[in-house]
């Protein structure tokens, strides 16, 4: 089994590095992380610089497609950057196609989600909505072979759910007493229906800005 | 303040960048990932290629130190490796000094643990012992300035912890829900307690087995 990890410039690490120490850990699995072009690679804080071995054409037909998220994923999914593409061609042949976050409007742009519910990060349930979907605040949506997951940390939860229907419970339950996923937040305001109030209007007003103006900076 | 996460090659991915995503999105904090020498550094799958800017010289006295866990580090903590000298000469400064999993070697070999409750993966609890320490199977252990999680996923956990010391619960809370983290896993066998046996002794065999190749290689 075949389980790419398809990278962009700009991606946000968590929702990569979740999945990733999953699938890792699964007998048998060959993961690769792909991007478009070799070389060189650096996630959204520009801190995280990783050297990408693979690029999409060498990975054109994996089992599991995932794609995470990041601030950048509404411009690539408007412009159908070269992600877009190889998630719309290896999509005919995976056995799951998969996001993280607002990797969800990249699946959107290849027309992977039409028809189908979804989910994304919570901040982006509007645009999610301009491909047509309803997005719903549950945090893994399975339909049928496209899985999607909600914001960052949500990988995590979407890889083990994936183990558990491809290699059955036992082997998901290994994996997660392996990564000891046994997760006590301090605080339980994970969700924007947990939140108080002042706190989803503060992380709206700082993740608005800092998309806007990435998208000035463009 | 600045943020140190000091990685060496076999570190685990999840365990460095669970915390990374937190403290990245920490107003006015400064995050550097360090290591022994510039270039390129891979994780314990060898998959993860990462190319690191700056050495644990460059970076003598961060405000908090991270170091995530690995199956290499049982050889690093006999060895005294650099990281150690590190961790000891930092810790003098630090505000907090802290590890994810079996990290809390590390900070064991650099005599930070002395007389202080910590924890680590709960497959290491005996090597922690070597260090006369008595691990607990709690998930984050706040002793102090030394602050130790349990096993990789833990320390996204360990880092709200810490964000909500140092700059406030709605600080923290903010975090959490820009990062998503409202976990929701699909099985409850994240800890050696909820697990079922065999899955305990299955995953006990595979990481004993990991770890005993990789000893036998070097």
């Amino acid at each position: 089994m075949q389980i790419a990890i398809g990278l962009y410039p700009g991606f946000t690490a968590l929702d990569a590095i979740g999945p990733y120490q999953v699938f890792t850990n699964l007998p048998g699995a060959e993961v690769v992380l792909c991007a478009e072009r070799r070389g060189a690679l650096d996630d959204d804080n520009g801190l995280l610089h990783l050297e990408i071995d693979h690029t999409f054409d060498d990975v054109s037909t994996p089992d599991i497609l995932l794609v995470p998220g990041g601030l950048v994923t509404r411009r690539i999914a408007k412009e159908r950057g070269p992600i877009v593409d190889w998630i719309r061609t290896a999509h005919a042949t995976t056995t799951y196609t998969t996001s993280v976050c607002t990797g969800a409007l990249l699946l959107g742009a290849a027309g992977v989600l039409d028809g189908l519910r979804a989910t994304t990060h919570w901040i982006a349930y509007e645009q999610l909505r301009a491909y047509g979907e309803q997005p719903t605040a549950q945090r893994v949506v399975v339909e049928g072979k496209v899985v999607t997951a909600a914001g960052v940390s949500a990988g995590i939860d979407l890889a083990l759910t994936l183990v558990g229907v491809t290699h059955g419970v036992e082997t998901a339950q290994a994996i997660q007493l392996g990564i000891e996923y046994d997760p006590q937040p301090p605080y339980d305001a994970g969700a924007p229906s947990k939140a108080p109030p002042a706190i989803r209007e503060l992380v709206t007003g700082v993740m608005g800005a800092a998309e806007a103006r990435l998208l000035a900076t463009e």
